[in-house]
């Protein structure tokens, strides 16, 4: 186990009720998450939240849907996890977590999109298993998406974005609004930007941007 | 009209009673495919044709399936279409036409592949829209394939791979089974080489190859 440097954070994600802490504590929050949000709305999911701004502005967006950040890192979720509790947000929570475990936290079919912004790119070929769009994943993912859920990808890496559009089409998905450069496509008004976003846009880069189907085979 | 500089290879493709014969002497052929050939099985399009090394190969390899080729230039298409009539191939048949003109030939649903195999690729931003895959010929394929029927599109040029991707995945198709690398992928054992993508692959150039799947809004 990796030693953590930063216990108060960990300390501080342990009492948010916003978040679901770790394998160790998960109190069977699989197929509960109706209960937890109170309601029937769909679940969308983020894996790799970060420090938050996407869930933020996309969950004020859309409060008929509930919104799941999943991140790994303690001192990273602590600002998404601290602003859902002090700003009251109902359709907002967090999973401190790594997503290799996602099947411990839904069941079949509980969630309806999963969102990979700006994930690692792991740019070494004998890495490319630590994806988060390698096959790998994506069969974790299909274990918890329903059938006609979907997954929304963007990144700033267009070898990884490469790779991704392979495995997702070869791999049970149909892609659907494809992008090589998002920021002077027709998808750019609605786009809600990233924190590694703004720095790649600010330097110029093009983003990537996917959406995928799961049809359920 | 361009000057023909090959009056032979028209006057032999007008003899060929496996040619259709461009706009002027089309003959209602449009919703009348099966009896052309006979049958009811499927039909699937190569548009681009050239001298046909792709279409004489899986015609070969899919006797359960009826084979047209659309092609602009005669001094190409008579190749094809001789080998047709010589070895009495009842699954092929051809277009001498330009697939501008693809709804003259085509009732709706009619068609249930379109293979675009190393179209030109137009490199120019203004000549873009010559492209076959730009959304002004997507439209036309719409008109006649029928739904849940599929391009096959493959390139050695990245740049109208990439177009290709975004136009096809922003304007009703969904795509699957895409590659950046053709023959080092799972796709190239079932792969059927044509004329140019062997000259292409001899230079050691990638091949780009997608599916992608009409659904019919
Ligand atoms: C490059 S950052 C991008 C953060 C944010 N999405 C953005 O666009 O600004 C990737 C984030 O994913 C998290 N992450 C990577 N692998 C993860 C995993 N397996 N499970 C959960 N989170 C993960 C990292 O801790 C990091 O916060
Ligand atoms: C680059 S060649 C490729 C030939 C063949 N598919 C191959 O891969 O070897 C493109 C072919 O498409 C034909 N073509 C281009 N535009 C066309 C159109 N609008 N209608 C019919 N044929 C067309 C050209 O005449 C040419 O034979």
């Amino acid at each position: 186990m990796r030693i953590r440097n930063k216990p108060w954070a960990e300390d501080e994600l342990r009492k948010n009720p916003r978040v679901i802490f770790g394998p160790e504590t998960k109190k069977n929050i699989s197929g509960h998450w109706q209960e937890f949000f109170g309601n029937s709305n769909p679940i969308h999911l983020e894996i790799g939240t970060g420090k938050g701004h996407f869930i933020i502005e996309i969950a004020e967006q859309h409060p008929e849907i509930n919104f799941i950040g999943f991140e790994k890192v303690e001192e990273v979720l602590i600002y998404p996890a601290r602003y859902a509790v002090e700003y009251d947000k109902k359709n907002m929570a967090f999973i401190y977590g790594d997503a290799q475990f996602i099947t411990n936290y839904f069941a079949p079919g509980e969630v309806e999109r999963i969102y990979l912004n700006f994930s690692d790119p792991w740019p070494k070929k004998r890495h490319h298993k630590r994806r988060l769009t390698h096959p790998r994943f994506l069969n974790l993912y299909k274990e918890v998406l329903k059938v006609g859920g979907e997954i929304h990808f963007k990144t700033d890496n267009r070898d990884f974005f490469e790779f991704s559009l392979e495995k997702l089409s070869g791999n049970g998905f149909l892609l659907k609004n494809i992008t090589f450069d998002l920021h002077n496509s027709e998808y750019a008004e609605k786009n809600i930007m990233t924190r590694y976003e703004k720095k790649w846009v600010e330097m110029g880069k093009a983003i990537y941007r996917l959406e995928a189907i799961w049809t359920g085979k």
